[in-house]
């Protein structure tokens, strides 16, 4: 049985329980002061370029959605997000269960744009409307496209003159930045938006995210926002072993993704091949491909993988490859189909 | 330099860093549908012996407390709780947060009675006041004392008269359940209690809380509500692992608890020997120590420990052991002060 | 300059004024425990032929529709409403601000119906979803449409079946009340919802609506939820004094509505006959016409209305007529269009 | 029966009502734009003398506290009040329902003072506890005590050197101002605080309270709130028609609050000279006296009034007096006890 379920359906890489052994005899303080947190800091802002920016290990995504959505918003605002968005329906209405109304746009691709964001918001003029403060993006999206520097650019721009904040959902940071498509890379996502997280439970670790603040504005006591939310870990340093041996290592963090996406490559070509459509542009380790029902049923006997909707009278079928993903694997199930 | 500062300072007990790593190769299901989460909940059911209940693995002690805290609660709903109490001093404002009044009861030693909850409670009458519908305890307390039975059976009952759920909040749980003063088991507390939890990241796991659900009404849909808190971890069967681990061996989930609470218990007599004062009555695996200002000086050059508050004009110094402290180390700490 | 704001734009009947200049020596209690409120409450009792629902008067629409929407919801629970609903896109994310996700439905007509409600909330079935546990629609809709008998009593046998409850906004119920389209009266809304409300604002009151509770389930602590939401007026005689004077007589309550119905049917059918197109069927007294840009224009010379959109490439024109519509005015309208 | 209840029994002054019957022919367009809410807006800042204030017109005194608590705050933000805050105690859990904390004060007299706000806020420190934002005082105060001008702008001085906003509620500022030892008049209170509102429902109106924004911070986007929150009337222009009235005749605003004052004075030293305690300072209308069981009940033959609480082994009985009440009434009230 072939598994392209998702991507985080593993511990996590070998090395990184192997430095949590490491650590295994010492004594830390709580609550992410310890030396192993401060030193992860030190490298992801080495390899961000950045060392003007604020970083907080949280425990996953959901969490790192609720305090980047949370973080600086009065209760009159709002937050403009693709329909499609993490935030809009798959978390159980986490935003609103905080008082703040996600103001949706519907897309194509799963991606905002600037022009998009500027003809929506131009709406909101009346004061029976909230006020939108900030912009959601993911990337990779829910349906596996990226962005572009030059569109993150475009949308950044247009938030910053006019007094909106742009918060990217990185839960799948490294699957974008291991892309082909990808035309960025760590040390650009600083100037491109003032709040993010580069995801870790889908690269390797065991669970965590690490948020990264840009704007001040969204600096001040944030710590208590992520206390409040029940986000702050007491055992804090453990993120903080694995985030250290993530970065202290160069390019570690994107191996596996890049692994991932080598062999989504390999799948989605070897499907288009075939003659299968796909629902979206593939662009990352995601795979969504229109399946009729006879075809669902046969491949749903030699592999796993979800359905996520339908579109032109067809299932979308989603494979996601990891970093075990294997060639043979792949070769193997091209050949089944 | 002997170290008390708390009870959560180290990764964790090795065999539960051996679980994970034996399960480094498998492919498991997201959000807690794993087999290991499953087994984890029924070993852990037959350890509290009743079928009859719900288990979720929860990241933290604040995360548990706001599911514990917001379950089965409309919008007038209020929670009872000691001023003490570390939801409502502790957590940065979550459960008010999630909309919730918590009404505080002050109290000598961090505990509730049947008595304090009646006398409080008979005074919500009127409609400009909330609607108490929650009783929240902790076990051990914030200043580590720890309910008896016939204590716990009062208060359940008078809750159970008067229309109030009664939350337990267990992140010290192990540590009640190992001390000498505690004449309940793992199997009594179901009968004690609507829902409660045992904290995990006291007691030797990375992180993550067993929450246990008693109370049909409070089971109603609440996988959709730790979602939505941001508290379901991506991969769940990270917790199932260790809890699995916890619970397949028996007594193991107190072996650390009861390791500690024997040197806590040397300690503090050792402490009250040479004539200094406890603040709270030794109970637990926390001893508060008066003592005046040399005294802390004296003390803060050979241990490490918070200071948590004064009393009678004194400070109280919070001295914490955890499986890890040592005979010797007690000693020597004893005969240096 | 002929007036078709809205239907709120004078201070109220003359009779309410009236009464409250009659009471202006009393000393009444304050809160709603007066004996005009007891009186009031007891009227509209008697006009809605139920002894067993419990009456509250609230200052306005919006704060009807913070009680309606939140009572009886836990945290996890949702609203299903049409994309048009009032809660969702015209009160600044009032819902959300109290915690809860609204779940729009898209309508061609402002209305709901049980296939739109039943397939949409069949998809809600997993716990990364909020749990839908209210239907909420309004009557008059938006767009000035009306719900037929049948067509409520199967929502909301929906909702029976499926732990559902069904809350009316009735700001505009008179104006549906008093429309030829309307199917049913007063006597029959306790039958087909759990909660509604019977608008004052728009039916000739200074302010005021009257929220009508049938659910033993919501009825419960409703006054500390509706005293919480700053909804309890101090002087609640004051709208106690307005309701008491309005049902106190005979089908007082749509007099001006069926005024305003009246002259709307005139102005409608003179609309039509010459050749405009409504962008909504024509059922109360707001008239939507679809307008081009040169139509527009020459309209808003001779007369005041809003414009609420677009449809087909044209403007919608908003004309609403009120009790003090008179038939010079519309004739002459028509005249000058 | 003598009636010393409450200072909000009446429907309002006659001119009041005179004031809304000489408009009753109008148009007005809705939710605040009308051209009486704005000449009211523009009469209130000439006795207010400053300009550059913004304006609103609220139903009631709960709905302008959620007003002028929500305002400007973020989520990890909270308030801090006096214990016996109206906000705290009174208002069932309306501000915590908005997701804020409000972290006590106990007092002996329900005023703070620079000394008690900076001593409790210097213990808010670290990320475990709120980040208080906003310090919330009421004036006269709940038990009937009045801020002396010195001691609001010691109080104001620290909450701008802090960080802090200074919230005051106003609903009883009318009675605050006619009492002889208040030593500042409505042209300083801007001078006094960020935001503050001027009291109408227990100053002669029907309803309404005048909500003044002084700080800029706190105007942007208020409206939004104000709608969010169910505070915004539709028919605005009736508050404007009422404010209005009130302030183009100079002093009326104070009028009947001077006439319940001097009748609270002779009531008060009558009490006293009668050998009665006190509970609180006479200052204002309210006057809270200590009486044992046989004279509550004797009190309760011959007057309505409320028992509001204990002290000293005595019921606190709580008069108050109003415009209408008269020396003679009170004359011989004071002969039959």
């Amino acid at each position: 049985m072939y598994f392209f379920v998702n991507d985080y359906n593993s511990v996590g890489y070998p090395e990184i329980l192997d430095a949590l052994k490491n650590c295994i005899d010492e004594k830390n303080p709580g609550y992410g002061i310890d030396s192993h947190s401060q030193r992860a800091c030190k490298l992801i802002k080495t390899a961000l370029e950045n060392e003007n920016i604020d970083i907080y290990f949280l425990p996953g995504g959901t969490s790192a959605n609720i305090i980047g959505a949370t973080a600086g918003m009065r209760q009159q605002d709002s937050i403009i997000s693709a329909k499609s968005g993490h935030i809009e329906g798959h978390e159980a209405g986490s935003i609103e269960a905080c008082g703040l109304k996600i103001e949706t746009i519907p897309t194509e691709d799963g991606k905002l744009s600037k022009e998009l964001i500027k003809n929506f918001h131009e709406q909101f003029k009346t004061e029976y409307m909230t006020v939108p403060k900030k912009v959601y993006i993911s990337n990779t999206t829910e349906v596996g496209t990226l962005y572009k520097k030059e569109e993150l650019k475009e949308i950044y721009d247009y938030c910053k003159e006019n007094n909106l904040y742009l918060f990217i959902d990185g839960a799948r940071m490294a699957a974008a930045l291991a892309s082909d498509k990808c035309d960025y890379s760590l040390k650009d996502l600083t100037k491109l938006c003032d709040i993010f997280y580069l995801g870790g439970t889908k690269a390797g670790l065991l669970f965590s995210e690490a948020l990264v603040v840009v704007n001040e504005d969204l600096k001040k006591d944030l710590k208590n926002l992520i206390k409040q939310k029940g986000t702050m870990l007491a055992k804090g340093f453990i993120a903080g072993i694995m985030w250290e041996r993530v970065f202290e290592e160069k390019d570690f963090y994107l191996k596996g993704s890049k692994k991932a996406y080598k062999m989504a490559k390999v799948l989605a070509k070897g499907i288009t091949n075939q003659g299968y459509n796909l629902a979206y542009p593939f662009e990352s380790n995601q795979i969504f491909v229109l399946l009729d029902e006879n075809q669902v049923k046969k491949w749903q006997k030699i592999a796993k993988f979800e359905i996520t909707g339908e579109k032109e009278s067809k299932k979308i079928a989603r494979l996601v490859t990891t970093f075990r993903t294997t060639e043979e694997e792949v070769k193997n199930f091209l050949k089944e189909i």
